[in-house]
C-alpha cells in the first residue's frame, strides 16, 4: 500500500463518474425538533439510506469497478467490523467476482447475516487478540484475492467523497456556505474523503470527526500534529468505528483539512439514535448516530449554525436498537 | 362540502406547483432481501421521510397554499388521528394561522406531542362516542376557521396525488412500465390522489388499497359497487387508518382507478415494521407500515412484479415500536 497516493481531483472526479450510476444520492434531512434540541440549524445526510445500509458501499463500488476496469481479480477479500463488509459482498456480488471477509467474532450478528446474504464468506476473528491485517493478507495471496482496504486506499477514499461531493450541492441548493460537518470517524476514510470533496468543491465547510469516549485517537491527533492510538482496553457502543489509530493514508487530509475532533458518550449515541427515529424516521446504528450525537449534545462556542451531521449507517441488530431506544 | 368537485388535471397540476418549493420528494428504496421475502422487486417509496413524518403535509400544504391565495382565513381546524393533524399544524404555521385539531383521546402521545410542537391548540374527543366532524364544525364556525378535511377535498386530495407523480417519474427513471401500487386506505384521499395521478402519467400502473382486517370497508365497497360501512367494535393496532368507510369523493374515484383491495394483520403489520427497519433503516408506524405489509404477505396470483408499496407514515410512540419490533 505504501507506494499508493491520496486520490487527487481527478481520482475524486473518476471515481464519482464510475459509481453514479449505482449509488444513491441519499436525502439531507432536517426537522424543527432536531433544531430545538441543538439550538442551531441541523441537517442530517442519510447515509443510512445507502444501499447495505451505510455509507461504505460508495468506497467499495469505487474501489471494485475500478479493479475491473483494470482487469478484474480472482476475488476480492476485506476486513471489516461489518458496515465495510457488507458494502464489499455487495460490490463484488454485482461485478460477479467471489468476496471474503475477515470479521471481528464479535459483530453484530445483523451484520454477519447480511453480509452472508449477499454471498460472501465469512472468516471470524478475535478482535482483542489477533491482526485481522495479517489474517487477511495471508488468505488473499494464498487465494489471488485482491484486498479492499476499509479505508486507507486512495480509491475506497474517492468513493466515500461522494458524499461530500453531493452535500456540497445539496447545502448549495439551501442556500448555505458555510458549516461543519460532523462525520464519525474510525479509520477516517469518510471523513478524509469528504474533507477532500468539500475543499475543492465547497472551501466555507469543512469536517468536523467525531468519535466515541475513549476512542478519540484523531482528535488527540489532530490537536498533536501526529498520529496517536487509543489506549488499549476502552469500551463503546460504536462498533463500526473502534479502529487503533488514525489511518496512514487519512490523516495527512485530515490534518489538512479538517477542524477540531468531536466526542459523544454511548448514552448521548444512544439519545440521538431515539431523536432520528423520533424526528427523522430513520433507524441508525449507535456507529451511525455518533455524529448526530456530537452535533446535538456537544456544541461549543465555536460550532457552526447550520451544521451538518452524517448518519452513516443503520445496520443495528432489533434487540440492540431496542436496548438502544427504551 | 358536496359542492366540490373531485380535482381535474389542472387542478393537479397547480397543487402540485404550489407545493413543489416546500415538499421533499421522497426517495424509492428496494433491496435485495425485501425482494427474497415477497418473491418478487420490491420498491418502498418512504414517504415517511416527508415533513411532519408522514405523507399527510402534502395534502394540508396544498389546501392551505391555496386558502392563503384566495385571501386567507382566521385560522384552520382539522380532525385527525394524528398524521394530517401535524400536516395541517405545520402548514398553517408556515403560513402564520392559527391551527385548532380536533383528535381522538386515544392518538399515541408522540402524535399530540409533535402536533403542539408545531403550535396547534388540541381539542380531544372521544373516537367511539362523539362524532368530530360535530365538534369540528361548531368550532369553526364559532371561531370563523376554515376546515380543512382530512381526505374529502379536492385541494388534499390533489396534494396527496403527488406522491402519484413523483412515483411515476421514478418508476419511468427505472424502466417499469407496469406496477401494482399498493397504498393504505382510511378515508382514502391518499390512495384516491395517488390513482388520479397515475392515470394521468402512467397508465400501465394501478392502486391498490390496503387495510387493516376488520376495517376492510374500502375492499368490500369495491367488490360490491358502492360505500359500505365497517362493523362497529373492531380492533386494529393501525391507528392511522382507522375510518367508518370510504369517502363520498375518494371512493368513485377508486372505484373508477383502483384494482381489488388488500388486507394485513396486525401481525403482519409488525412483521413489515421490522422488514422496513432491518431492509430500509426505516421507522415506520403501524398504518405507515400496512401497505409492506400486505405487498409482502399477501401477494396474490394477480399481483404485479414489479410492486410499490407506499411507506406513508412513521410517528410512533417509542414504546409501542419497541413493542412492535420484539
Amino acid at each position: 500500500m505504501s507506494a499508493l497516493a491520496p486520490p487527487d481531483a481527478a481520482a475524486l472526479e473518476a471515481a464519482a463518474a464510475r459509481i453514479a450510476p449505482h449509488i444513491r444520492v441519499t436525502p439531507l434531512l432536517s426537522s424543527p425538533g432536531l433544531d430545538r434540541l441543538a439550538g442551531r440549524r441541523v441537517y442530517v445526510k442519510a447515509e443510512c439510506l445507502q444501499h447495505t445500509g451505510s455509507f461504505k458501499y460508495r468506497g467499495a463500488k469505487s474501489a471494485i469497478t475500478r479493479l475491473m476496469a483494470e482487469g478484474g481479480a480472482a476475488g476480492v477479500l476485506a476486513y471489516s467490523s461489518g458496515n465495510h463488509a457488507q458494502g464489499v459482498a455487495r460490490a463484488a456480488r454485482e461485478a460477479g467476482l467471489p468476496a471474503v471477509i475477515v470479521m471481528p467474532r464479535d459483530t453484530p450478528e445483523l451484520k454477519r447475516d447480511r453480509t452472508r446474504a449477499d454471498g460472501a464468506e465469512i472468516v471470524l476473528y478475535d478482535r482483542f487478540g489477533e491482526v485481522r491485517e495479517a489474517i487477511g493478507q495471508e488468505i488473499a495471496e494464498a487465494r489471488g484475492l485482491a484486498v479492499i482496504p476499509p479505508y486507507d486506499h486512495p480509491d475506497v477514499i474517492a468513493g466515500q467523497a461522494t458524499v461530500g461531493r453531493e452535500l456540497a450541492a445539496q447545502l448549495d441548493g439551501l442556500g448555505a456556505e458555510t458549516a461543519d460537518v460532523v462525520v464519525c470517524c474510525g479509520g477516517g476514510g469518510l471523513a478524509a474523503g469528504i474533507a477532500l470533496a468539500l475543499a475543492e468543491a465547497a472551501p466555507g465547510m469543512a469536517v468536523r470527526p467525531a468519535e466515541p469516549e475513549g476512542f478519540d485517537d484523531t482528535a488527540r491527533s489532530l490537536a498533536a500534529g501526529e498520529r496517536l492510538a487509543n489506549p488499549p482496553g476502552g469500551q463503546s457502543i460504536c462498533d463500526a468505528v473502534l479502529t487503533p489509530m488514525p489511518g496512514a493514508m487519512t490523516f495527512p487530509i485530515l490534518r489538512a483539512h479538517a477542524r477540531p475532533g468531536l466526542t459523544a458518550s454511548d448514552a448521548e449515541v444512544f439519545a440521538a439514535m431515539r431523536a432520528a427515529m423520533v424526528e427523522l424516521k430513520l433507524c441508525l446504528e449507535p456507529g451511525g448516530a455518533l455524529a448526530l450525537a456530537a452535533t446535538l449534545f456537544r456544541k461549543s462556542d465555536e460550532s457552526s449554525d447550520p451544521v451538518v451531521a452524517i448518519a452513516t449507517g443503520g445496520n443495528v441488530d432489533l434487540a440492540q436498537f431496542e436496548r438502544s431506544i427504551a
